[in-house]
């Protein structure tokens, strides 16, 4: 249950790892607009597995259908499913796992949910890999978001530890965000790629993981847009983040760090530059009250270590009711963090077309 | 719009700060539960403000009348509207300065959503007054969770960037939980609390304000609660938590302090203890996948500075299209934290009766 | 649970009959609507009983308390709350049947829901009361519309089997159904007033009750409202309708009737009127594909009798366990239809405001 | 938009008549539950085409692809994703007239609506061939209700105005709604089918068409299911039957007919059949206050004659802006009546799973 996002692009996910396919309903992409699929695809392919030393060796073509609601290139204004056909899975790696249950895995979460029978091969409906239809969605929330002078991008804020030089939140454009979405480690100081590559490399040498910190940012993003309470930028941004397996943390501004400023620190004075309202710090992120106020959007997401590792630990037999020690095989990436960079976007995204609907919806009647 | 929270536990608040009244309806409190009102109004009283120096001296006695869905002590099953009057407001004290927009508050924002109409009066329905019905709410909540054994407490992690011990994330109980839940100032560590009114007094003497860090815990939580995705249990919650004014991020287990751990650190162990299935430590903080897996439920909020100070800002004058200075008078909390603290359980309390009813609605049909 | 309406124009309702109040919370009026309250307070004494002989000689005020959203006769954009306090309760007259369950009352049923716990004074949230919030959202939903040049009217078409003559389903125009709203009792013929009141006359003096068809109609409605599907027009509109106590049936355009027609027939043939495309019949009440056509939105509603009767009924005493008759006092309609007519319009006005605010969001991000 | 279902047992359909392929995916079903693949066959091959003269000579397979959501037989507890593939499509039928708005379809609504840019293939996501994933839903809705010992069957009510016996509102039982399910030409009285089928034939020499009603029942539902207001059985029940392409009335219990009798003879009496409470006559069609009493639910609704009809008809054609006489080609049926019976049932099933859900939520923090 809860399977759905949203009240007006609403999105519904199905699917599991390593079943027949996985995919998304999408209801509310407007009638006529155009879809730019290699758009989608370059998406896809930030996402993919298999192209980077971090990721895990599998190949995934991650090639959407689009099963309805786009007829000539346009969508047709009615639900718009994409389906990717699972291939390339070998179960077995995951088979003779099943009664131990994995630390940091959902398994035996999901395993005292489902009562034994959810699907297990590959994490089933908890795998990473159904992030893939939320970064469909998110390259379409993209595309509308465009037209409207939205851009967003992402870069890996740190990866085990190991920080890149933060975005400055006043000054977000949209040619740099564009720039970082080409970028398959997207960082703002190159400098710091070796490092980070070294810190992942060193873990996998070790059979483990490590984790990090995406920064992610929305320039060109109108005042006026979320609610109060319930339906706050964050709470409704946040839904979607917390959503993608492995984030633990989420901050909008300056987060955590806001909490040890002074209000004199922490509020953001404002001025006029013309007759447009702008502030001259960003501590807030570009909401206060749930509502954005014109500046860049700004959060940060932690992802934990990936929890498949080789190491081994210990854990439960479920069938056996006996205390056992496991070392997953397999392929796994030992850092999912640079993959992650556009399915944090993808959120944002499809956040902001929910809540620029919301907005317009409130504002039909007047 | 999207002013309601949750399908099963659903919320649905109203109410301006410095109009007639505030309230809530709370659907989904099952007929026949014994409602303790003394129970809601002593966590009605830990938010109140004027009861300590931290806080506004104001006076709100924040009486909850109980509009519906009580009789005779017990709830009817149908909706429960619990309203506050507003007495004891001062507008004067907010009407001078409605044409400058207070940094660090939703002034601006909320006048860009709302076109300029919204109520202005003591932040109208942005104003942290606002929680006080959810609180209420959440009073209720925990009365219903108490019945499956599960208790909420929280503590001041930080004030103004002094800490306090934090929790042990593995050993949580019901008992300490409820000692905290008697502290007008809780803490694990007393004597860290001498420390903090320093700091507070220092910003209130300089016109000034800080925020903070609230840690809170559930224990009893059993496993199987929440869902992947959309519905996972830090979704749902984190939803309510941002939906509490001034909170800018929220943490589950160890939160941002997981991306800087290897996967063999941070994947939390598991082992029978007699036929119960535990884990030896706790960084997920009793959620993998979304879902609860048996360990007791933590997580942080950080607390901006309280945006309302005395200090002189920079800020526009809507207006007269001029920038402007302005000094904010008028009765605000140098700290609102010690009063966040039974808003932040409530969060949680509330986010637990939606996932655990979502939970039993899944398994009604078997 | 589900106590809520609407995605876009959200009602909450809550209260009981005999309680402390009953009110509703709107979500969805846009900021700097100007509330005209004398046209709700003539809605509002549509409904009121007290001014007619086919209903009840209790005198409800209705008189409804803004608790919130509305500021200098403009909402707000936040949660608009209106509550009416009740006064004038005489349980005395219900408490001594609380036992026996009313034939055709939600007696039995709630009580099993309920487990027993809910408030049966006055038939508690079951109450027709409950539509009196309901006339409310409807009259500001009626003033959203009227600017968008859409009008709401209705009519008594049949009162205990004696029926009115019917709408031209073709041409329907504003001036006309205003007319119809300002009579007590509406009728297209007021040549049939009389019979039909001599029936419910008849029916009163023999302790008894009639019930009746209200026919509905709204002339200005855009073609492209609604949504295939589960957002049809009619699902979207039925909802509401069926939410009224006491509605059997709900037809659009032909209803039933449209059933026994060949499609030849049924089949409304369109041309151009100058560049508008028009229906010279409207055998489908304005809807096909559950989206408006451009021609009038055309509905009725069966109203069952009232089942408060003085008749001797028999019945269950479900404390004794015994079968027993019972004879139900008090001050009751021997005829609802007329206080319903405006609950029905306002059904209508609300589920147009929904539709039109959902139609607004898809095409917002064109 | 408004294209899901439910809030516990959620469905969102998505696909158009003549693209890539339909579907549905339905959130709520429990982990464990066997799926009879058999039965939904079964009811597949109900609905669908060529099996019968009154309908279409297409075939379709509507053979299921279980895309997520069963393993080994058994539901998984996450998103249950059902496919249909579309084969056998014969456009140019279709496109020829696409400019050509047919009378009774929602050719013009939807163009308006869509801008355009819907799919007009076989009449796109407003075709009937929609149904044929609610059935699939229906088909599973059904089999978590026979656990419960609820039974659902309808029979054909009437055809072109002849109509069969109508169902005992009080004695309704399982067996008998068994044995209507087995038939493809479901009456109580079989000695109606001869004359029905004369009226359906000479409509479709005449290249014509006829409508009708459906009766539906269901037998075992427990009482206190349902809500009062927005969530009641015939508000919840008639949003899923107003989807239903064609549905034009829907009725409870005596429906229409209510509205002409008196409170005397409308109100059901009550009596204990041993501890059993029990009602002697059925005139509410099993529900009061929006809440089930422990009666059979019965509900008609009137299907209107299949639009497409080879008769010259009336039309604008909407490229040149000319009005032009139509003749639908094409393969269609003369009457849906039979196929939607399953239709309808499936509504029914559905409707009663998510309020079943409802009531285990509302009652589980108890």
């Amino acid at each position: 249950m809860r399977g759905n996002f949203g009240e007006h692009f609403r999105l519904t996910i199905f699917g599991e790892s390593h079943g027949s396919a996985i995919g998304i309903v999408i209801d509310g992409v407007p009638a006529g607009t155009p879809i730019d699929e290699a758009a989608i695809a370059a998406d896809m392919a930030r996402r993919a597995p298999g192209n980077d030393p971090t990721a895990t060796a599998r190949k995934e073509a991650d090639a959407v259908r689009i099963v309805s609601g786009i007829l000539n290139g346009r969508a047709t204004g009615t639900p718009l499913c994409g389906m990717i056909e699972n291939t390339n899975t070998r179960s077995s790696d995951y088979a003779q796992m099943s009664a131990r249950m994995r630390p940091g895995h959902a398994d035996y979460a999901g395993r005292v949910k489902y009562h034994g029978y959810n699907d297990p091969r590959g994490g089933g409906h908890f795998s990473g890999r159904l992030t893939a239809p939320l970064v469909f969605a998110g390259a379409i929330a993209r595309q509308l978001l465009a037209v409207k002078g939205i851009a967003i991008g992402a870069h890996i804020a740190a990866i085990g530890g190991a920080a890149d030089t933060p975005m400055d939140p006043v000054h977000v454009d949209a040619a740099a965000l564009a720039q970082l979405r080409g970028l398959r480690f997207p960082l703002l100081d190159p400098e710091r790629e070796a490092p980070m590559r070294a810190i992942v490399e060193a873990a996998r040498l070790e059979g483990d993981s490590v984790g990090g910190v995406i920064e992610c940012a929305a320039a060109g993003v109108p005042a006026g847009i979320g609610s109060p309470f319930f339906g706050s930028l964050e709470s409704v941004t946040s839904q979607l983040l917390f959503s993608i397996p492995a984030v633990k943390a989420v901050e909008f501004g300056d987060g955590l760090a806001i909490s040890a400023l002074r209000g004199s620190a922490a509020n953001d004075p404002m001025r006029f530059d013309e007759d447009r309202v702008v502030c001259t710090s960003n501590h807030n992120g570009g909401v206060t009250g749930g509502i954005t106020n014109g500046m860049p959007v700004l959060l940060r997401v932690a992802i934990k270590p990936t929890p498949s590792i080789a190491r081994e630990q210990q854990t439960v037999n479920v069938l056996t009711g006996e205390n056992e020690a496991l070392s997953i095989t397999g392929r796994h990436d030992p850092c999912i963090v640079p993959r992650a960079v556009v399915v944090v976007e993808s959120a944002l995204a499809v956040a902001l077309c929910e809540l620029m609907m919301d907005d317009a919806a409130n504002n039909a009647l007047k």
